[in-house]
């Protein structure tokens, strides 16, 4: 899907001042990152030479801070990449995609001649744990966008054992965003040979310009989906900063204090008048209006608030009536709760 | 092909003061570039904010600089990925391929399961033009990689309308270092509606960091190919690099000037008893050693003079005894007109 995701701030022409409709969290500044790309940018080289044919050194360093092996990891121009060249990799195959949810597996699962299934997880453990027979690639987003809601990992452990011969491709892009248990780059390499763990750099260092996103699982696995890479994928100065961001101390951020605001957003939306807002274990939520249409909504806020959010009409099983919102600092999410309130009284 | 390409200079722990290895000039600075990246990282959200679905600025500025709509023009993050994503758009086409030439191609369609053929050109004009039937794809590279040898454009011309069921990709990422004849875009666009023209701002503008490169073609053939690109192709730094060099005066670069050194340094090296130099019509050309192989001679350029050529002995049709050199500034020619005679006389 190329239209319609968040972050579509170049559609207005009025500046947003508060942009909730990227999962991406304004608490984390990319000022240090700025400033080494600034000095690095004053050697000839930095840009005037190829990048590696692959990004080894960038694989190596991530390799040593998850305690895995180079063979481990797979660095992509963004998790979005990766999704891609997984579904190339398995062309033609049967994929099976826990819905709703982000909708670039679907497009490149079926850009790469996939047969596309939907699941719904229903909540009853062992229907859900019962994979079709003829699926070859399970894709699930934990946390999910956009509900926000991370799978017990018990579950997730066993669905994945339960079904070897099925390849299940776990995107963990908000990792960084919940409290709750998630797989381990380590423990799938160790115990799940069927995994594949999607991670973005994006968003845990806020930095979603600079295309730059992994995969971590099993060598065997791994080795067959890097066949599939093209040369010089990953540009010079989207490396260095994947360097930079993994030598330095991470930018001070507190995530409770994150999902302590988020659980007060959350609150205060549920008291306005025809808002259900879902429960999330991370920052980010779902919202159904009662009456009214997210698309209306959305102009509204850009056009006379210089607010963004994420119409979610078009995630597949969602319909007209929402939107997703991440949690921001505390000044904009009043901003955004009196912009709604108004809204929704009028 | 992963490793085997130029400008492999990593691999090296002597630095290396003369690069002719890729075919990119050290002739042409990319220090405005350099200021004006710099001076955008100042932003925060210059790579804090995702970067456009699909470079629509970058295209609709290119659109305009070729005299072409929009629609003509696929911004690609380099021309490999252009490569790559044509070969994924015809998946499972049969692709023929005039070689020797850049690897890329048989292994981008090969990668997409292509049937993959091999075409060599023999001078004889009705024999050439004879496309093989169940021929889908034909792959031109034109200034040719790695002889240097650009085609007849009425050649070009007449086996692109004889054979109007066949889509012709045809690379130009080397056309500005030619004064032989090529297809401008705006001529594909007018009249050969079966024509993709491939080029490189890498090349042009010496930026290979920074991944760069775009199609122009047909609207109706390049809405088709634009249907397989995944949402932020190209990442924020790369494609306000390409509004910036677009916007600015080219840097001074003299085209004649380069071409007389490549004939300086082409007489040089015929005069050294063992080398054949083919002809070239631009700045780079193949050598044939008559004894020693280029592997061999590689590391010693490398390890005793700090000198970087591209071994090309694994170029399809070509053996251990070519290699490659791309013309440098005449001090640096000097250098390894100097070395090769030393090696080729011990």
């Amino acid at each position: 899907m190329i239209e319609g995701h968040g972050d579509d701030l170049y559609r207005y022409e009025r500046p947003i001042i508060a942009n909730f409709s990227s999962n991406v969290y304004d608490g984390i500044s990319n000022k240090r990152l700025r400033r080494h790309l600034s000095r690095l940018l004053q050697q000839e080289d930095c840009i005037g030479s190829y990048p590696e044919p692959q990004p080894y050194s960038l694989e190596k360093a991530l390799a040593g801070k998850l305690h895995v092996d180079v063979r481990n990891v797979c660095v992509t121009s963004g998790a979005t990449a990766a999704i891609y060249l997984i579904a190339q990799t398995f062309h033609g195959s049967t994929s099976a995609i826990v819905q709703p949810t982000f909708a670039e597996y679907a497009d490149a699962a079926g850009m790469s001649a996939h047969r596309v299934l939907s699941k719904y997880l229903t909540g009853n453990e062992e229907a859900d744990l019962c994979i079709e027979e003829g699926v070859h690639l399970v894709w699930i987003c934990n946390p999910n966008n956009p509900t926000g809601v991370v799978l017990p990992k018990d579950f997730l452990k066993r669905i994945c054992q339960e079904n070897p011969d099925v390849v299940f491709v776990i995107d963990q892009s908000y990792e960084d965003f919940t409290q709750k248990a998630l797989f381990t780059s380590k423990e799938v390499v160790d115990n799940h040979p069927n995994v594949l763990l999607l991670h973005s750099m994006t968003k845990h260092f806020a930095v979603p310009g600079i295309r730059l996103g992994y995969i971590t699982g099993a060598a065997s696995l791994l080795d067959h989906v890097k066949t599939h890479r093209m040369p010089w994928s990953v540009g010079r100065l989207a490396s260095e900063s994947g360097l930079f961001l993994l030598s330095e101390e991470p930018e001070p951020f507190d995530l409770a204090e994150l999902l302590r605001e988020s659980q007060f957003l959350r609150d205060e939306l549920r008291k306005i008048a025809g808002l259900e807002v879902w429960q999330s274990d991370t920052h980010f939520m779902l919202v159904r209006m009662r009456y009214g249409n997210a698309k209306a909504l959305k102009e509204y806020l850009a056009e006379e608030h210089g607010i963004l959010i994420r119409d979610a009409s078009n995630f597949e099983g969602l319909d007209e009536h929402f939107f997703r919102v991440a949690t921001q600092q505390h000044p904009h999410n009043i901003l955004l709760i009196e912009a709604l309130r108004q809204w929704m009284e009028s």
